[in-house]
């Protein structure tokens, strides 16, 4: 009776998409539907995924909001 | 001072609708404020309620995306 | 499909109990399954309910952990 | 490595703002990744911040959804 | 930067285990983080996964803690 | 009406102590709760905050359970 919940920032990350893709989404509920019933025995039937994508101002780290942290981290100066 | 967090599809259970409707919503924060009150006797003003409307695509049952599930279900031949 | 996460404080809140009995859960259980069936026409069998119990210091209102906010509240003088 | 989610109604609370500003929410990430520093010495770049909006009518306090809540705490007569 | 959180019931489903045992965690942690690798090119050092283990009369389902649920799934007659 | 989740390791940060001491987490609850005053003006008294500790166990990074991913982090050669 798993529960998933999966958080990624809403961007693209397939060639041509700004958001996460149906098609990416399929694959992570497929994976970890199996890889719950391979590692524990969970029947599939019995896991439920549920995927967020959370807007890159609403995701911090490092102190800062994901788009400005990328930005010091890439270091490109003044 | 209990907190309760509904996940739900976003799709319509009511006439006409597409989507949870205010007053669905207002049954529900009704319906558990009252639930753990009864139960437990917690004052209904220290009670959060949160619910969440979660894309069918966002969703995944049985290794696969909501829509999919259903359709395999309901089991339309070839 | 609908994942119902409640969290309460651990502590007790029927006669001589010193946490949530598993009858309460029950109650709990069966009741936000009830209301999701009756208000959205949710299966039951396609309705998850996790119940969680915090310590009470791992839970603050008011700024504070909420044995010390009750302390406060129930405003005994010095 | 903590993880900090951060959940608000959407709703405007700096003139002129409808929902949270991007300037707020800089400062949520900040505040909450230097406390974590602070008080636990956890570096920042292993703390995550997630934040959520969550509209009016999907917030539920006293058995009400907020806005129905916050009229009858105004306590306006007839 | 993805966030994955695992629901599980606690008990064994490994031969002698009462509980998830570490390597099973383990094999989780890896397999959810590199599904995120391989659909959405997620760097590793970037996934964090967290597992809740939740007692069984805090599961439940078909409006019944999970172990009653099981026990009329199984439907032993009288 | 905020809601705050703060999920951390379960394991000492102050001297002497073996996870996180009722002192941190008055702290942690006090200073998010006045973060959120002073960013947004919310009241205190309106503020949840909720702290999980997670068993090193429990919590993946780097494809790794924390403790194997940190002593790799340190690099000590075989």
């Amino acid at each position: 009776m798993p529960y998933v919940n999966i958080k990624v920032t809403r961007e693209g990350t397939a060639p041509g998409a700004s958001a996460t893709t149906p098609e990416q989404k399929a694959a992570l509920i497929q994976g970890v539907s199996d890889l719950l019933f391979e590692v524990m025995g969970k029947p599939r039937h019995m896991t439920f995924v549920v995927i967020d994508e959370v807007e890159l101002e609403n995701w911090g780290v490092g102190g800062l909001p994901t788009a400005e942290f990328r930005r010091r981290q890439s270091g490109t100066p003044g």
